[in-house]
């Protein structure tokens, strides 16, 4: 179980997940806003895994992955789900967990974590 | 010109919209994310002026109006527009200029504001 609960980074998701279902009702959307940081040099090769694992995931309705103009080692990631269980089954999908395997080295760290609870918008179902 | 950069509020868009004109490309993606906070109680009127004023803006590829599960008062926004003036001109729109008005005296104040480059993801052109 220690292993699995490692292979959560991506995504920023990250480290309280199973806490949020409990807290969330499973009838809200889902969100998360991120930063992660790339090792030194290594942004644009993080951003090109994350963008190859992030299609394909059930429950998922938006998943926007951004460069901070300001910190050219830092990614922005904002993210929107169905509920929060569709969240939490991505990080089982083959893909997603490929992703994983591939970025988790140029990973230096993740920051400016913050759970949301979306409620509407352009771009998301009325 | 200083009546009209007040108005300059909703969306944690806000304070240097201008500037960012300047640095970012017009040909890439324009970014925001920032936390809104509204006067105490007010936090769900406040979230009802925002999602009428946010449909039909031009260029607008993402806008996500979410509330903090930890923070009553506190709304996130995370925003995708095609180009840095496709933002700039939404707020000049009626429907936003509206919205403003309406919000502004509810709001308590921004923070956690940060312009991004969206690369790509779930839920934007390919």
């Amino acid at each position: 179980m220690s292993v699995d609960r490692r292979k959560v980074v991506v995504g920023a998701a990250a480290l309280a997940a199973a806490p949020s279902l409990a807290r969330s009702g499973e009838s809200s959307m889902y969100g998360l806003i991120g930063k992660m940081s790339a090792h030194p040099g290594k942004r644009d090769e993080l951003l090109g895994y994350l963008l190859e694992g992030t299609g394909g995931m059930p429950g998922c309705l938006s998943y926007v992955i951004a460069k901070d103009p300001s910190d050219a080692d830092a990614l922005w990631i904002t993210e929107v789900w169905t509920d929060p269980g569709a969240h939490q089954a991505s990080l089982s999908l083959p893909s997603v967990q490929e992703a994983i395997r591939k970025a988790r080295p140029l990973i230096a760290g993740f920051s400016d974590r913050h759970e949301t609870e979306p409620v509407g918008g352009v771009g998301l179902p009325a």
